[in-house]
């Protein structure tokens, strides 16, 4: 795995508790209970970009087993999952995903026709990692099913967004993100 | 597929409809929101016995592919879910699922060693087709994974109970039930 070299790109450990105290209250306006257990390890992704309050998400995963995985996101107001896809692995179809929001709202892109007027901002200065602009607005109580390996990216409203993602297994390893910075795993810095 | 042929073991539209709207009632108290169509279309599931209030519960199905599948299951109190098992299916494993509570109270039965003064009641009369009771307790946050074609029932607390299931995909027809009076689908009485 590239190492990035910009101290930029690297979390504090306060950091990540702060951001995972910060998706707590997200969870709490959603409604959704979490064991102490499941609390404490909120994943705080930001992608190795070092820009959590831009791009990136919070994730409590709920099971990943080798044939079924299902998760809590949480997109702070107007924080990006960046663009990716979920190609096959090991001749397996890669992830088949269904994002359903459950609480605020969610700007979901894909291909197909570009979207006159989007609702999303992409982070600045990385726009040209966005390439699919067909949006899908989700709000609580809607959904959509991507299949294997499509390209895809999502921003939450104004207010953050609480979503439920029901799939595959989970090999997040091996996501291909259209922005070549990106790392996926988060690199905790010493204090 | 066996026709039963008491009367009593038939719903009427009134009795499904008075159901549904109950089961919304539950999901708001767990903060979960529906489309109207998903409202509209909430599973009624009496399982051939007449007899809801005490055998059946009340699914909402947000997503089946031939991979993944994702459900709100909603218990009225006490209400249960008979013992079955999900068998393996045209030389694929039986389906996996994962019982997350997110309101409420349940107790899910599995095989292994009978955990003695269990907190569920099963439903009068048909106690002998009953014959796991090793038993989970389940409160909001908490979840158990259910490896394929192991034997199961579960039934709410007092209050009533959410379950979100996170599985593969649901080949309901193929369940195989202890009790042999049990059908799956709900027949529905012309008024």
């Amino acid at each position: 795995m590239r190492t990035l070299t910009t101290e930029g790109a690297m979390l504090t450990k306060k950091q990540i508790e702060e951001a995972q105290a910060r998706a707590i209250e997200y969870l709490d306006k959603a409604g959704i209970v979490l064991t102490p257990e499941e609390a404490a390890n909120i994943e705080v992704a930001d992608l190795g970009l070092g820009d959590l309050e831009h791009t990136g998400l919070e994730l409590v995963v709920y099971v990943n087993t080798d044939r079924v995985c299902a998760k809590e996101l949480v997109l702070f107001p107007r924080q990006t999952c960046p663009e990716h896809r979920h190609p096959p692995v090991a001749g397996e179809l890669g992830k088949e995903e269904t994002f359903r929001c459950r609480w605020g709202e969610v700007y979901l892109y894909v291909p197909g026709e570009p979207t006159p007027n989007p609702k999303a901002i992409p982070p600045q200065g990385r726009e040209h990692t966005y390439t699919v602009w067909h949006e899908v607005v989700l709000k609580p109580g809607e959904q959509y099913t991507l299949t294997p390996n499509t390209l895809h990216w999502f921003q939450a409203g104004d207010e953050g967004a609480i979503i439920s993602e029901f799939s595959t297994t989970s090999r997040d390893e091996t996501d291909i993100f259209t922005d070549l910075e990106i790392q996926r795993f988060t690199q905790v810095k010493e204090e």
